[in-house]
C-alpha cells in the first residue's frame, strides 16, 4: 500500500442496530493531522435470483432514508458470525421464498468507501426452488418478476437506481456475454 | 406511493463535515413503530473520462473507512448550491487535471439505501483538454490510464470493487452497445 493514514485518536458518536459512527483522527500522507468520519456497517449481500436464464426477481420497497420507493435485488445485512453464502440463502428464501440450487459470487462492493465500510456480496442465485416467504413483521415489499432486457431498461431510463442492483444485473450480463465468446 | 413510513420524531445525533446521523421513529405500514437509523450527506458526483473512445482514467487513493486503497471514478462532494454538471467539471480538473469538451449524464444512483440518503450522480466526460491538476492539499492519489477492456478485467477478476466505479463503466459499455446496434 502506498498512500495510508494512520489512525491517532477514535471518538465514538453513536452505537446504533444498522450503523455505528466514529470520528477518527489520522495522519495524512504530508504528516498533517485531519478527522474522518466512519460510518461502520456489518456488511450485506444482494442476490440475483434467476428463473431460466432470462427472467429475474427484483423487490420494490420503501427506503426511509431516501424518502422512496426503490426497485433493488433481494438483499440483507449479514448476522453476526454468518457467512455471506448462508445469508444469501437465508435472505433469499426470507423475501421471495425461494430456496437457490446453485449460488454463484458475482463480485463484492464497496457502496460508499468516502465515509462507510459497508460491502455488499454479490451473488447469482440460479436452480430456484419454491418454498414460502418469511419475512420479518417490519418488511414490507413487493414482488418483482421481470425478463433481463426489461431489466436492463430500466437501468438505462433510470426505474433502477440502486446501486447494487445495477452492478449485479450488469455484471452478470457482462460475465454472461464473456461466457458465449469463450 | 404504496409503501411509506411517517416519521413522528427525529433525533439529531451528529452534525459532521461530511454527513449528519440521525435516528428517526416511524410508523410502519403495519402501524407499529420502528427506528430508523439514517445518515444524511450531500450527494456527489463521479465522472468517467474517456479519452479516443477506448482509453479510460482512473484514480487509486487510500480510504480510511476500509482501511485500503481502492481504484475508482474521479468522484467528489457536491459543494453548498452547485449543480451536479459543475461539481463533475470542478472535480475532474481537481483531481486529474483535464477539463472536458463534452458531458453526458449516464445515471444516478443511491449507494446505501437502508441507512444512507447518499446519491451519486454519474458522467461520461469526453473531448478532453489537458489544464492543470488542482487537488486539495489534503488529498493524495495516483491516476491511472488504462483501456476500457482493462478496466472490464479489473472489474471482473475484483480489482475494481468500489460501485459507482463499476456502475459508470458497465453502464457505458452497455449504452455504447445499444448504440452500435441501432
Amino acid at each position: 500500500m502506498k498512500f495510508n493514514e494512520k489512525t491517532i485518536n477514535r471518538e465514538e458518536i453513536y452505537r446504533g442496530k444498522i450503523v455505528n459512527l466514529y470520528v477518527d483522527e489520522v495522519i495524512l500522507c504530508n504528516k498533517k493531522k485531519a478527522k474522518r468520519e466512519i460510518v461502520e456497517h456489518s456488511g450485506a449481500v444482494a442476490i440475483l435470483p434467476i428463473l431460466d436464464k432470462d427472467r429475474i426477481f427484483l423487490i420494490k420497497q420503501f427506503r426511509k432514508p431516501i424518502e422512496n420507493e426503490l426497485v433493488e435485488l433481494p438483499a440483507g445485512k449479514l448476522e453476526k458470525g454468518e457467512e455471506p453464502e448462508e445469508c444469501a440463502i437465508r435472505e433469499l428464501e426470507e423475501e421471495i421464498g425461494y430456496i437457490p440450487g446453485k449460488l454463484e459470487k458475482l463480485t463484492s462492493i464497496y457502496t460508499s468507501p468516502g465515509f462507510a465500510n459497508e460491502i455488499i456480496h454479490i451473488y447469482l442465485a440460479s436452480d430456484l426452488k419454491k418454498t414460502k416467504i418469511k419475512r420479518d413483521d417490519d418488511e414490507f415489499m413487493d414482488i418483482l418478476e421481470v425478463d433481463i432486457d426489461e431489466a436492463i431498461r430500466m437501468i438505462e431510463d433510470g426505474r433502477i437506481i440502486d446501486a447494487k442492483t445495477i452492478v449485479g444485473i450488469l455484471f452478470y450480463l457482462q460475465k454472461d456475454n464473456l461466457n458465449k465468446l469463450s
